[in-house]
């Protein structure tokens, strides 16, 4: 792998690596992709102040996300089918991430299972649960994910239909996926890929299997996940959820603040601010829209992190200053797992971390827990 | 007909399926297409709200319109010349209409005749009236439209002049059509439109046929529209109307607040807040700016419907929560049309349809009457 | 000359037509075209409030200005080197303007001479002066004005020293034009264009003839104009200018509102909101934003004129909305001028009052009369 | 050299003169260049006040900056490795300046030392420091400058750590460079600027030899950075640097008004508003954002400067009218150096003089003096 810049370079290193099909599921957003450009969008408009002569030699990243020390506050994110990008996706990204000292969070629609990545990992890792129709199913996931230890569960909330990314349909993504000529063409002519990942260990859609190769052919992805996942989900089903695990219990996709109260009041202890990585309804505000008013509703009572557009650690920082405990990152990690495996996976943390320690002191700040609104510009518009 | 992901995926395959002069006069907007653009532009700034964990499990689109029940609140808009997109193109949006449980509103300037149409559909539809110059004639064709069976009458506002099309000029779209050497040449690189078109029974410009193959020849639209339509029609010509038809009347092309109190002291049932597409004044402001004070002007006094600028559900939306009883989409139907015929309509009413359904299970809305307002970000912004 | 549907299809045709020095030099703004730009943008942002059901049938778009009945509200601003653009250009505009009713000015910098154009037309036209360092050559040009029978002139003030176009220093736009080798190659490719201009009757600078001759060669145009131009004019040269003119004085080139004012208690007749068409102060505003608050300040004193960016009668409608009495167009004749003469000239003006007269329609405005602020949407942005 | 009309093309002509790695090291800015780009933009969205009928023929631009009269309130902003973009690209760099009546100003990191550029030219100039770790070796620098006869230090305080040009990496930009095979292919087809820059007399990174050559390979820029700058840096060390220097002390790189407070409590003579041309915090606030409200907190107290952005002379006119005493430009006399030496770096600032002075004119102002924020649009927008 050659030395990648930034979160760009590891783009157009996975957009080389692997079929275009997957690529673009990885990459895209729903519909006409307005919330996906929305969220850096919002990014890129707020203002950052420069601040001088203080001593920030001694800058520390380290913080703490549910109670746990963490080297810098940056997680990785569920992220389906992590496995295709990268043979043992799941695997390599889980293991980069222990080795940085962050978080990393297993999806339940993983090519690894969660025995896959348990053995291959020394620490505990957080588990993302979608709840599924099948609530024996869901519980047997639950009580799976307490079995290999894992010590926190994630529970999506903005997937009970799919949205729809159009690019999929064109692709002949699907559960299980199809060979188009176009795709049968585009493997030929990443070998690499196709080797590492076809011929892999694990391609049984882990924690899934059974409902996968089990299942009569399927057109889409939204198809399969209308039969498998549970649209009468409720604040009730929380609860359930609730009562079947005894670790953390963070709500993830919550972009409302009428919602974040709501979620504060029940047991659990973080939330992620999210729209999904503008992948599930377009039109939807930017995590940065949303985050402000989300963290004065319920910051004191869970901790609130967020996710969404992440490509700098100048994004990262931009997001601890509007209140954040945490930011995770889905797509730049993916392409760092494109681009090379773990050590792909490693280099994009690393990129973040340096340019959050760079954006720390050139606002004058020595640790996580000086990041306040004084960072951002007063009416935070980067044009007067 | 591939399958189409979206209405932009069937606008593409209209585009190569039908002559270039057509879909230019489909697709275009007038003059330099400001308000064209308006349109979408001011749809795609509105932002909604991503509401979680309500259950969305039964939902239903049912909804009424003018008192009828609908499948889901979309119409099909009237748009002149539909039968050169697809040989009878009228009947085939019509019959696709009828299956999918919407209303179609035939055009006063389509190539299938009011008779044609109806000897083709099981089912009564709605038919737009231009006023002309020639008040028999205009007589003839409510009546018409009433020995038909016809139960909605929508009267057409905006259009007492034309405006224009720059590529219409361009093109030498003209009544009749003219024949130029790059037409000739597109429509014989086009030989399955052509077969269709050209060589299917009716081609004599439905119910007007002999005010067009019966004058001399004129150059433009506009100054065939400028001998034929009447630039004197004012609000007492409403009451004229009202007083030849029993049935449903609608106002179509309202867009001023102003005109819509005018018009809800009348005895009509609805009006369409319309730009024409963008097609007449460019510069008029978009729809979806002008609905919401439209609504609370009248809303309570007739049912207050929209068109323009839909490409995707969530625009639909969007105008009904900004307080449309329905919305009629006209380009997004005859890109099917041009793309498939009937089953291409159909398959752009089912496109819209499904991405409705999704926007209201993701905004926490599991019928069409709780869409309201508050399915709309605070400031509508989706940048913050 | 083919059939030109929009004032932007006679711009290509004239690059077409042209050398490419002197397209730039028509159509380019001043340094980074910042204002060039703004001219039109600010006019695209201004929204128009369509109007219905309003009895347009008799539309009339006569009007007076400076008391003389004009058939438009439209007139052709003075053009340097106009007869650069067609042989013997200023003719060609002259009688165009006059054919179609509305007056024509003629620039100090002309081709033709005063004495020329007088010579082939039948009625009055404008002059326009710039105030020479040679203030009895000044003297005379008013002299020869007055002699020839022009009704009114306009005295340009924002020119004392010369906005610089970049592509003019590339292009060799010079006084005298010097001939590059790209300008070679290039007029030998438009042998149209060269033998018409020139091989024309008229090539001497017109009315100017002796100060471009005679000096010696000089580089740049600013470096001329700097040498001719009187950087030394102030508000007291406009009452000797006053005292030597009988006719209406016009200034032209107002932009604030503190100079109106100021203008406003001499002894003028009118003046001009005017940037130059963004060919001198990069950065002023732009003259839409500057219009409303000069006739706030003197409209009941003086008659407001206006021009820049126009390129459609929706802009002239706007213009007139924000209060102008008369709208000046440079390059939409021009560009006529260059696709065809006088015919083209006469199309560009067609082209102009048709959409005027569309959009007056569509507003439900039947005079110019007619035309005030109600004309546009109240906070006057498109998108709302 | 062929005439330049602008500084765009002397970006152009630099732009083929020299390796691709060293042009974008010069113009590029930080991660994702927002703050570059928002230092244009906001210059940009600045509107000016056209005024006319002022006698403007006697234009002065001469001005005083910390007590030396200037020609122009224009002066060199330091620039590192300018000798790598011509050969004695300072000794060029600082001639031009004299040549012309402003200042130059010296960075820590070029190539020509202090004592050659003081050997080559008549004249003091200043001298830009950075305080390295070294604290001894800092003091030495400013012993030299002493020596060689600089009248002012310029302590840059925004560069404790070094913020990250993607395009350095990916160009093998390191300290010291490092050939890779695309620069040498990329050197092979510039002989021109190879023969001048790397045969040329002065190659050993002048004020910092030892400091470069002596050290083991190094990978970035970034790290020869942080091991030889101070990240302690803070505002006791000004009062050291203070200690030391009996000349003007002008700290570079303020952007907070409360950093600009602080400064100004101290033995400080000016102070430059920066933010380092967008090569530091992507995401600060842009100069022209900044200004102001520095210039209103300390403006009485010390002299306030600025750079960034600046294309055009109209650029230094808003930056004056905002109220800087003086505007610093770099990219744009690097240009010029590129383009052409010395007469290069000439043609830099006389092009920005004259535009200057038309734009002086163009407002009404015929002194610097007479620059105040009334040169602004009220509400500075450009389109209203």
């Amino acid at each position: 792998m050659r030395l990648a810049a930034s979160i760009a370079d590891l783009r157009s290193m996975t957009e080389k690596a692997i079929p275009k099909a997957l690529f673009e599921y990885v990459s895209g957003g729903s519909y006409e992709q307005i919330t996906l450009r929305a969220n850096k969008a919002a990014l890129d408009a707020i203002a950052l102040r420069q601040r001088v002569l203080v001593d920030v030699s001694e800058r520390s990243l380290a913080a703490t996300m549910l109670g746990r020390r963490v080297s810098c506050p940056i997680a990785l994110a569920p992220t389906g089918l992590s496995g295709l990008v990268h043979s043992d996706g799941e695997i390599h990204a889980c293991r980069a991430a222990q080795a940085a000292g962050i978080p990393y969070t297993l999806s339940t629609v993983s090519i690894c299972s969660l025995e896959d990545v348990a053995a291959a990992v020394d620490a505990p890792f957080w588990f993302q649960l979608y709840v599924m129709q099948d609530r024996d199913f869901t519980k047997s996931l639950i009580e799976r994910a307490a079995a290999v230890g894992c010590d926190t569960l994630v529970m999506t909330v903005d997937l009970q239909v799919q949205g729809q990314r159009y690019s999929d349909i064109r692709n002949g993504m699907s559960v299980p996926p199809r060979l188009t000529p176009g795709n049968a063409l585009d493997i030929m002519l990443k070998p690499r890929w196709a080797l590492g990942v076809l011929c892999g260990k694990r391609k049984n859609f882990g924690n899934l299997a059974g409902r996968v190769a089990g299942v009569e052919g399927v057109r889409s992805m939204a198809e399969w996940t209308a039969r498998q996942y549970d649209p009468t989900v409720s604040w009730r089903d929380v609860s359930w959820v609730r009562s079947l695990w005894k670790g953390n219990l963070v709500l993830k996709g919550i972009l409302d603040p009428e919602d974040a109260r709501r979620a504060a009041e029940l047991d659990i202890q973080g939330l992620i601010v999210s729209n999904h990585g503008g992948r599930q309804l377009d039109g939807a505000v930017s995590s940065a829209a949303a985050l402000p008013e989300i963290v004065a509703a319920v910051g004191d009572k869970v901790e609130v992190f967020v996710d969404g557009g992440v490509t700098t650690g100048m994004d990262v920082l931009k997001y601890l200053a509007l209140g954040a405990r945490g930011v995770f990152i889905g797509r730049a990690f993916l392409y760092g797992l494109g681009a090379g495996g773990a050590a792909g996976v490693a280099r994009a943390i690393a990129i973040l971390r340096d340019e959050l320690s760079v954006g720390m002191a050139l606002t004058g700040r020595a640790a996580i827990a000086e990041i306040d609104p004084g960072v951002l510009a007063g009416d935070c518009s980067i044009v007067d």
